[in-house]
């Protein structure tokens, strides 16, 4: 298969600081898509991968799966788009597409394993895929996004996965005019599920633990802000929400949170990879029909129609740009939750 | 208030056995239903409550809410039966009518609080409600069921609690003709659980931790038993069950079941109220979009259409009919799991 070399930022350890290498893309095939990438958006998952938190990173690997960019090359299949028009890729390049959950557009749930945009088995070239935090990637027609034309495109990337985890919840759980949801949480996650919910209807409410969150909660868009630490502020929602949308990236106890459910209501977990700890009770659960859920990014369908909704609503996410060369000190910023809301790479770094 | 002295059988303290005793029943007010009980099922509530298991029974208390009998009196406005109809309350005999699920027909779930039918505030009377282990029961038209005339009246009385408690949830769910359901603990829930999923259309199999369960499930219409502690037949049922019916009674752990949903699957914890026990870990929850719920019992109208379906699928409890003075030994028996599946007292037996 005809390779393109490109440049690219990964690392070859998970103790080793991120650097500049080189990376084959293929040509594209008669459904592949080419694309420049302008910007990339800079998720925990990322940092996680290049630092082998997770135990199954094979280096080297170059993180990366909020990709926006522009169309350089279509193969003689594609219809989605032409060279020239904006596009996106997010966590995914490829599933069976013969599954059940493919063939509902859940690629994300496909039971034949999904290929991730970074760090999963790349079909085509063998080795693994690698991600956004390169010059080009090519990717499937059915798996690039279209991307509306009033978007600003830097802040357009962290759709692609912090906006997606976030909106399939809301739209899997019946999110709309009326709803009164709950985000615990306020980063790269919580801030798109605010926006998102807001832009859906909702009434909505940030958990947070300390009072200083409550500006920015407001700023962008929540109706009010809930100090889960204070008693009298938690009993005041008791009762409440339709859906709580938990983006707490650690191990956390989710118990209080559920009286908070409405009847038949439901806290979706997206954040925290782990056990729950202290113990689940069942007791606030049985008592009121609530429920404790997962969810995994989106479907790729399900991904376009949040874009094209935020194109509607004009909404995209509060970022910070920075240099490829950045990105070391940028993770270290992320951990220590230093950043509103999100990192974005302005890939035009690279080309230096 | 008028009121009428009938034989019961109830307790003083935690530490006593079920003695028998005589108990008020109001006379009929405008809207009220006089039933003389034939039937009472005995559950697990019942023992707990008189054995003060969950620390705020009032004494003397009477349990027992699994009643069917005969209509001997109705108030003045009262048009849901008549003198001398069958009749059936569950474990519910009022709730505040008003709230938003009330207005829902879940009472269950009402939140200014329902009556249950023993061990709660009797506001006619004062004091607490008294239970279905007594000569007869006076309850607001509301709360009374009626009963298909098919059926056997003695084996209909379990379907007011495990009955509800399991059909509130399949339904809830939206089982139906297709589904893959599965059942955790073969006892009054449980087999309750498998005939009302299988009368439902769905395929059914029960989990076990004992193979020795295996006939009597099939018996019941269960499609295939797996055993729980046998990794092959666990690995099996991967990803298999839309709704998963927890009926366990005591801690356990949920976290291998998990992966036996499917994607956006719902496993329905009814049977224990306590810590979920090891932490219950997000990852399965994640990767496929499942689910952690609780269930309490069921609304009046969906207990009514829940009595129609199995009047209609000639449905009922598998049961051990007793004397009301056995009451004693029978908990000790429920205690063993020594009971195939639910007891069922003759009333018949107080009135010598
Ligand atoms: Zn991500
Ligand atoms: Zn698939
Ligand atoms: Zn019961
Ligand atoms: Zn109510």
């Amino acid at each position: 298969m005809e390779t393109t070399n490109v440049k690219a930022f990964g690392t070859h350890a998970a103790d080793a600081p991120l650097i500049q290498m080189s990376i084959e893309r293929r040509d594209v095939t008669a459904k592949d898509i080419e694309i420049e990438i302008l910007y990339c958006g800079v998720c925990h998952s990322d940092l996680h991968t290049a630092r082998n938190d997770w135990g199954f990173t094979v280096y080297p690997t170059v993180p990366g799966h909020e990709i926006v960019g522009k169309v350089t090359k279509v193969g003689s299949e594609v219809t989605k788009l032409k060279v020239g028009d904006f596009a996106a890729v997010g966590c995914l390049v490829d599933s069976c597409r013969t599954c059940s959950s493919c063939a509902q557009d859940l690629e994300q749930y496909c039971l034949n394993g999904w290929v991730g945009t970074y760090n999963s088995e790349d079909k085509h070239l063998g080795g693994m895929t690698l991600g956004g935090y390169s010059e080009k990637v090519v990717v499937e027609e059915h798996f690039v996004l279209k991307v509306p034309s009033n978007l600003d495109l830097a802040a357009t990337a962290p759709l692609l996965c912090a906006g997606i985890t976030t909106w399939s919840p809301l739209r899997h759980w019946n999110v709309g005019k009326g709803s009164k949801v709950a985000v615990i949480g306020l980063g790269g996650l919580g801030h798109m599920a605010i926006k998102l919910a807001k832009g859906l209807g909702a009434e909505v409410t940030l958990f947070s633990r300390t009072p200083n969150k409550e500006k920015d909660a407001l700023s962008l868009g929540a109706d009010a802000v809930i100090i889960s630490t204070d008693e009298a502020q938690m009993n005041s929602v008791s009762g409440k929400f339709d859906v709580i949308i938990d983006t707490v990236p650690y191990v956390h106890d989710v118990n209080p949170y559920i009286g908070t459910l409405t009847i038949s209501g439901t806290l979706v977990v997206v954040g925290y990879l782990g056990g729950l700890a202290p113990l689940l009770h069942t007791v606030p659960m049985i008592m009121g029909r609530r429920a404790v859920a997962g969810s995994l990014i989106g479907g790729i369908a399900e991904t376009q129609e949040m874009l094209d909704f935020c194109g509607k609503h004009n909404i995209v996410s509060e970022i910070e740009v920075i240099k490829m060369q950045d990105i070391n000190q940028a993770y270290e910023r992320m951990l220590k939750s230093d950043v509103r809301y999100r990192f974005v790479i302005d890939m035009a770094s690279l080309k230096r």
